[in-house]
């Protein structure tokens, strides 16, 4: 059973981002600026979209892993805290199915 | 501080994935079909890339938890626990920095 | 047989982008700014891989419609006449089959 | 000026998507299958996405006419002619402001 959880890895995309770009993948994106971390994000989202269609699982698997991979390395960018995104969660779905239900329907 | 993890926000989902469609949207949704749902996932990635290029902060927090929240939804629905999702980037972020340099630049 | 093309639907996009929001949905989408815009191209976008990766034939056809519709709205409000992407289009297929696996290799 | 047409770019797809995957990149991404080139027409799509975000005529232009060649590329393989797709925009856009209006409201 993993114990690796999302905050793990801000951790470890914060550490990489901080890297020299010789040393580190992901400081070379961080370094290459928002459009091209905000591409690669929107391009791992429409491999998971394929992926789920397909409906292979170990595909499933790996694309949304390295979605929420880029979605990190979007946050980190941003100065966005996981914390405040997880925060944001839990306010949204703290919400009694009723309460759920109207306020989707405004979507 | 919270302490609301991704972990939580699958157990809430597969919660209301599992009521009835007239207490939950999540259950509409997920009795509408991975089209539907795929959907979802791939226009809140779209609204979180926008956000991203637009730097405005509260903005992306909303669209990153829309985005976490849609991709469990699929990933419920195609039956891949986040365990296996996060089992995944434990491996994949596991690697040196050099060893992660080589297995990036197939990219 | 329809006579119809892309041009006439830029004809088309930019009347109604020109006419009161009252009138025309359209005018009322490029009014909203460009992030609205560029979301339903996006969104369009997805559903377009959706029904391809579906396979029916009028799904495709529809989203397709839809896809065209919102790039030329996304041209129109970013002052990109059609004809310079078509010149674009025609400069890049311009080249022989050697030609085009030279220059896409380094895609 | 360029009389390049859309037609014109579904007949030069056609021919390249019929040649050997040795003389033609279409033909090797053809002969990949849909969900590499469904991939890539959504990668395009969060290109153009990202470009009419950052207002540069150049990069939308670009990558308009890559988002076109790519979605042909689908239609072709979806065996779904240009034909069609413009008939439906045709049909669609053939209606009064009025009409257009209460089509679009159901959206």
């Amino acid at each position: 059973m993993t114990a690796f959880t999302l905050a793990d890895l801000e951790t470890i995309v914060a550490r990489r981002a901080a890297a020299s770009p010789e040393e580190s993948w992901t400081a070379r994106l961080a370094a290459s600026g928002m459009e091209k971390a905000a591409k690669k994000l929107g391009e791992e989202a429409v491999e998971t979209v394929i992926a789920a269609m397909g409906g292979n699982k170990t595909e499933i698997t790996g694309e949304s892993a390295d979605l929420l991979f880029h979605l990190l390395v979007v946050l980190k960018m941003s100065d966005v805290p996981l914390a405040d995104v997880m925060a944001e969660l839990e306010r949204r779905t703290g919400q009694s199915g009723i309460a759920e239900k109207a306020s989707r329907a405004a979507d």
